[in-house]
C-alpha cells in the first residue's frame, strides 16, 4: 500500500474551495454534535529556539464521511530573519480512521492557510447580510489571499480595500486579484467600513475601532492565536453578535482572551459558537443584527476535514507521488 | 528544501543497532536530567472501528545533539483479520528543533521495533550479568527480533530459547536466527531459565512463573502496554530489582499496572527508573541482585532518539528520497 504525498502545488490543485468550506463547515457541526474528536494541542516550547512546537490530531464524522490524522506545526519567530524560512509551517499526516494507514502525508502550510480562509467563510456565510459587494483585509500577509478566495466563493464580493503598514505587501495583493476584483489600498478605517472584514494580524493592541465599522458590517477576527492578542476595540466585542468557534480556545488565546480574562468580557456576551450557528441552535443573522464578529483560533478538525477533500480530489485523479513508506507486513 | 522520505528498507539500513542503543540510552538520560520534553500522549478512541490513535510529540536535548518529532501510531486489534494490515502501523515527522522544517517522514512503524528492542538492550546493559550468553524469548511475533538483535548487541549471547503457541511463528524466527546463533523452540520455563528474559506477548494474566526464573535473569517485561496487561508473577515483580522507564506510564499501562493498582506492589518496591541507572543516580546490577525486571511501556522520546540516527545516517549516504514537501517561500 502506498500513501500519496502532496505538496504545496498538489494541496491548492486539489483543495477545491467550495468543497473545502462545506467539509469545514460539516466538522464545525460535528463538533458540536459530539461526533468529533479533538484532544487538546500538545505544546513543545523551545525557548533556546524562540519556538514551539504543536501536536493536533482530530477525528470527525460528518456523516457520510469521517477522517482522521494530525497536523505538526510550529511558531519560530526568528526563522524569517535567521533562516529565510516561514514563521510557521505544518505537516499533515492523514491518515483512514477504520484501518489507521496513513493515506496521505501532505504540506499542512497550505492546508493551514486553505482551512483558515473556509473557517471565516463558514462564518461570512451565516452572520453576513447575504449582498455583501466589499471586503476589507487588514493584514496583507500570507493568511489574507485565502480570506478573499473563500469570502468571495459564498458572497458577490466586488470591492476590497486592503490595509497594510508594508507597501510591497499591499500591492503584491494587489497585483494577485486586482484582475478579479476592485482591489484598493486603504486605511483600516476605510476596510473597516466594508460589508465583511477579516483581519489577520498579530498585533497586541487592537487597531480597528468601534466607529469605523459600518452599521452591518460582518468582522471575521483571525489574527489572535495566543494570549494577550487583540485586534479589536472591546467595545466592539461587547457591540457585535459574538460567535466563536471553541470556549475553551477563544478564552485562552482568542480575540476576546484579554477582555474576558479581564473580566470586560463575560460569557454572557458570548452569542454561541459557529457549530451552534451551523446546526441551527443558535441563530446567524436576522433582521435585527447589526455589526457581528466570529472569533476565529483554529481547529485541528479544520485541518483534517480540508485534508479529507485534498485527498479526496487527489486520488480520484491521481495527483501526487505515491510512496511505498510504511511497512505493511503482517507477521 | 526537500524532506527525506525513509521507507522500511531505509530505516533498517540507516539504524545501526550500536548507535540506536547509545541514543535512546542518552534520551533516558536526558529525560531523567529534565533535559527533554514528552507531553502525555493524546488518544483518540474510536470504538466503531475496534481501533485508536496515539499522538506522540517529543524533544530531548542529549548534550551533542538534540531532536523533535512526532510519532502518530494506532492499534487496531481488526486489521489483521478484516484488512491483512497490521494491527500497530506508525508514521514519524522528524523535525529540526531549530527551524522546525520536517527533515524526514519515515515507517514508524520499523522504528517502533527498533526503539523498543534498544530500551531492552540498555536495561539489560545496566542490569544483566556481564557474560550473559543465553536469551530466552517468550513470543515470537515481530517485537521478538529486534529482542534479539539489540540484547545480542550488548552481551555474548550464543543460545537463543524461543517459545511460543505459534509453531509457524517460532519457525520463522529459527529459520531468520539460526545461523548466528544456537536457536530452538523451548517452553517458557525453559526461556525463562536464561541470563536474560525478553517477554513480548499482549496477555493478561500471568504466563511466566518466578520459579521458572534463574538465579540471576534478567528480565524484559516489554509486552504490558494497556490496563489490565500483565505478562509476570507478582511474585516476580517484587522480588526483582525492580526497573521502570516511566513511573506515570507503567503505573498505568506497564507490566506492574496490575498489582500496583490492586496495592499488591507499591512504589517502595521499585528500584528506579533506567534514566536515573543510566545518569548514575542509582546502581545497575551489582555482586548481590538477584533477578531483575525492565518494565518497559516505550517512551516518545525512544522513538525521536532512534528517528535521530535513522536520519543523520541516511542524510549522511544520500539514502531515502528527497521531496519537496513543504512550502518554504517567505512572503
Amino acid at each position: 500500500m502506498q500513501t500519496l504525498l502532496l505538496n504545496r502545488a498538489d494541496v491548492v490543485e486539489n483543495a477545491r474551495m467550495a468543497d473545502v468550506i462545506r467539509a469545514v463547515e460539516d466538522a464545525f457541526a460535528a463538533y458540536e454534535r459530539g461526533n468529533a474528536q479533538m484532544p487538546a494541542k500538545s505544546y513543545i516550547d523551545l525557548p533556546e529556539y524562540n519556538g514551539d512546537f504543536r501536536s493536533m490530531p482530530a477525528y470527525l464524522n460528518a456523516g457520510d464521511w469521517d477522517a482522521a490524522g494530525v497536523k505538526w506545526v510550529n511558531v519560530h519567530t526568528d526563522n524569517v530573519e535567521k533562516h529565510d524560512l516561514p514563521t510557521v509551517m505544518g505537516t499533515i499526516i492523514y491518515s483512514d480512521p477504520e484501518t489507521a494507514f496513513p493515506l496521505a502525508v501532505m504540506d499542512g502550510t497550505t492546508v493551514t492557510r486553505l482551512r483558515t480562509g473556509a473557517a471565516a467563510a463558514v462564518a461570512t456565510d451565516h452572520l453576513a447580510v447575504e449582498d455583501a459587494t466589499s471586503l476589507g483585509i487588514v493584514g496583507a500577509g500570507v493568511q489574507s489571499y485565502s480570506q478573499l478566495e473563500a469570502i468571495a466563493s459564498i458572497r458577490p464580493i466586488e470591492t476590497v480595500v486592503v490595509s497594510d503598514l508594508d507597501d510591497e505587501r499591499v500591492q503584491a495583493f494587489v497585483d494577485r486579484f486586482g484582475d478579479a476584483f476592485d482591489v484598493r489600498s486603504g486605511s483600516i478605517e476605510e476596510a473597516a467600513a466594508c460589508d465583511v472584514l477579516s483581519t489577520v494580524t498579530p498585533v497586541e493592541s487592537p487597531i480597528v475601532r468601534r466607529e469605523w465599522l459600518g452599521d452591518h458590517t460582518h468582522v471575521n477576527a483571525m489574527g489572535a492565536d495566543a494570549e494577550g492578542k487583540h485586534e479589536h476595540d472591546d467595545r466592539t466585542l461587547l457591540d457585535a453578535t459574538l460567535v466563536i468557534d471553541d470556549y475553551a480556545q477563544t478564552t485562552h488565546s482568542g480575540e476576546i482572551n484579554v477582555p474576558w480574562s479581564e473580566g470586560t468580557l463575560t460569557d454572557e456576551d458570548i452569542h454561541g459558537s459557529i457549530g451552534e450557528i451551523v446546526v441551527g441552535d443558535r441563530e446567524g443573522r436576522t433582521a435585527e443584527t447589526g455589526i457581528s464578529l466570529f472569533d476565529s483560533t483554529g481547529l485541528a478538525i479544520q485541518d483534517i476535514a480540508t485534508a479529507h477533500v485534498v485527498y479526496a480530489h487527489a486520488n480520484d485523479n491521481d495527483n501526487g507521488d505515491p510512496f511505498d513508506l510504511i511497512d505493511t507486513r503482517v507477521r
